[in-house]
């Protein structure tokens, strides 16, 4: 299964947190959190600092600070490498060839450029810096970076160069939603994110959909009884969005979109890495999508199973269930979409193709069928009935390759549903397998698939 | 043949103008002008005025304003009715329905109202008010409008409070980009565009790609030999963009994106009301398409054929022959894409069935294909082979319904393609059979499928 998360090490030790059975775990007593890790202190003040420049080669600079005055290394890792796509015929027309990107570094970005991890990878490998340290013990990495997103975390004492077998950290004064006063609830997150705007002379791209919304809907983690569940035991947790101005009491119920991780990540991604609240906010605040719902699943801790049935199970029997008795939501399929990236596009595909008439739009990101999986009779006629919108990053090294055994890559399935008849709304977009890919794919998703009417003739021509 | 024009008695005017000979126009000299169209009287000032009013319900206003001290009456037409997408299922989901667009007017826009004609019509009726006179001989009318381009124009002493029959004129202060001093190069428009920003405390979406661009590329109109050519006489004209920094010595060749108007327009319609400028110099500022030329032909006074056959022919043999030989562009049909609207839809089907190795990728935008089209096995295969997008607003008449016997809509034609096995990108956004809708195609077409890789698998699995 690939690992879509921002780096493995990060969250081997996010896993470890998430098999205790408390829902809240304090990051202090938390073994891997190295010992210096940094609070608020007075001498830290802001971190991150965004600066409009004016300057090439995007108008804006980032500064992040991390006090740490007995430290003897801070390192940053942050998704800062750039694929051209110019690199794209390579990867994208054949499955005989895959580039690796080129790593370009922020200081030579230039337009059209798009975050990429380097080496092109599943398991991404952004760049890792040495900080600076200053006499008041805060230390401190300044770079360029073009509008977006960027998710970054520091490394406090790690021998290694690319931070190989040391714990990342998230930001303290840029902590994660589920973290107050160094108390964290439910999965830790060893990231932080920044949102840089756009400089128009600069050409870079105008993201202000990923930017914080004036108008902000919340996010809550909840455990629910999972029986079966191995870990935690019995139990899982999920996280839930709900828009701004949610009215439990207005008379239609929302729709609600479920949204899930990748491989080694958890409840956790969508709301952290994947932006979603801002992203949701600011789509509902325009019109572009109706208010919404949406539920982020934890699909790791179930008993080993095919095709994900485990999860599938939980989320059609409990987790839906708990959801509409507790929320203001349609109770029928129409009213559901489910999408997922990478691990996450499996599980949508598993749902997709056994559990069909369970939602009514389906949004594959960043994976692909099994390798020889055919269409039965009655699979294609149920999947006319719903709309499938499949999508990943041109340069994604699984796009035309798949993943070892795992999956024949998107390009695949869309020949394979096409060629058995069913629509397919494509979507491929510069980028690879990381989370600036999976931003825009929700967007689109959420724009013009999801809780939409099915795009082609569904009637008798 | 659907009419996609702006509105239809101005196109009757520039039809008869494009029945000249002559490339050049004094507008003064022609007869279906109003004697006293306003000038650049120094009373006139700017027109129109963009006022950012940070007020209800868009944060925006705009004045129009026209000089005409001896009319007795002065009117304009804009495209400021609106559709709330609210409407959407009825008009999107079955054949059998079709709503008239509830002609939301700018006081009582709200986030996610997308402009449409009133009545929802590919004959588009958009409101026409009457402007107020000042004293120095100035007609004023002011409106909050959303963000985004929208045309608009004059009618002098019109009889009717709709506008019907009477001509409308472009706004002098803001002429079309071929109209210098009152003299028109190629067809007259008789209308203008106003480009409005978003206020994001208003919801309105940012459309900062149809802004004017710091790097601006150049339009040319051009006539070019058309032996058979009944109006005018064995010639023809088209309009071409060149992107900002065109370099007719760098080493690789321009990729062409030739782009087709709709019934009743001209070569002058995408670079009007169309923005194609403003959409390709921001575009290829950001990097999310490479420099292009982009080709916008006249479709308009060929002998009678079926299926365009006589346009097509053109296109091949003369068009495409003339752009190859006098810009830097690549003679390979991989590096062509074809895209129209409304009638130009159905020349884009045309080609894409009779002449599919021509283009590399075809945008299909507001038509369908004809009722009973099917396709051969040989078309299959060679469609195969190119990029198909199809694209339409959501609440257009056409969605679901066709046109008539001219076609049966896009949703059918996603329908009929997948039916026989050819991948289609399909792109449904809100808004009816207008330009709000084609410039948000167009600029989908260029990012998404347009000289990319196939959106499929090509390769054997």
């Amino acid at each position: 299964m690939s690992t879509s998360s921002f780096w493995r090490n990060g969250l081997r030790a996010a896993a470890a947190i998430l098999g205790a059975s408390a829902l809240t775990v304090v990051v202090a007593g938390h073994a891997a959190t190295p010992a210096d890790r940094g609070g608020h202190d007075r001498r830290l003040g802001t971190s991150p600092v965004l600066k409009h420049t004016g300057k090439a080669p995007t108008g804006y600079s980032v500064t992040f600070r991390y006090y740490a005055p007995t430290a003897s290394r801070v390192q940053i890792k942050g998704e800062w490498s750039f694929v051209r796509p110019s690199a794209l015929p390579q990867v994208a027309s054949t499955p005989d060839h895959t580039v690796e990107s080129q790593g370009i570094l922020p200081l030579d970005w230039r337009p059209g450029d798009a975050p990429m991890p380097y080496p092109n990878s599943t398991d991404p490998n952004f760049p890792v810096n040495d900080m600076a340290k200053e006499r008041n013990g805060v230390w401190t990495f300044t770079t360029p970076l073009p509008s977006g997103v960027f998710t970054y975390a520091f490394f406090v004492d790690c021998p290694t160069d690319n931070g190989a077998g040391c714990t990342p950290v998230s930001d303290p004064s840029n902590a994660p939603w589920n973290e107050k006063n160094d108390t964290v609830t439910g999965s830790a997150v060893p990231n932080s994110q920044v949102y840089v705007p756009s400089d128009s002379r600069f050409g870079t791209v105008d993201y202000s959909w990923q930017a914080p919304a004036k108008k902000q809907g919340k996010l809550r983690i909840a455990t629910y009884s999972s029986p079966g569940h191995v870990t935690p035991v019995d139990e899982n947790r999920l996280v839930v969005y709900t828009p701004p101005s949610y009215d439990p009491r207005r008379s239609e119920p929302y729709p609600t979109l479920y949204l899930n991780h990748g491989g080694g990540e958890n409840e956790m991604g969508w709301s952290t890495q994947g932006d979603v609240k801002n992203i949701m906010d600011n789509l509902i605040a325009t019109g572009e999508v109706v208010p919404m719902v949406v539920v982020m699943p934890n699909a790791n801790g179930y008993p080993a199973s095919t095709d994900n049935a485990a999860f599938r199970s939980d989320l059609i029997d409990r987790i839906i269930p708990w959801v509409e008795d507790r929320y203001h939501v349609s109770t029928t399929a129409a009213d559901r979409a489910f999408s997922g990236l990478s691990a996450g596009g499996r599980i949508t595909n598993h749902l997709m193709l056994n559990d069909t008439e369970q939602f009514g739009y389906y949004g594959m990101m960043s994976a692909g069928l099994a390798p020889g999986q055919t269409l039965s009779d009655e699979q294609v006629t149920a999947l006319k009935k719903v709309s499938v919108f499949i999508g990943a990053g041109w340069q994604d090294v699984i796009f035309a390759k798949g993943f070892n055994n795992f999956h024949t890559g998107p390009a695949m399935e869309v020949s394979t549903f096409v060629d058995a008849g069913v629509p397919v709304t494509p979507d491929f977009v510069h980028g690879g397998h990381n989370w600036n890919v999976w931003r825009l794919l929700l967007k689109d998703f959420v724009t013009r698939v999801a809780f939409l009417p099915q795009p082609f003739a569904s009637w008798e021509g």
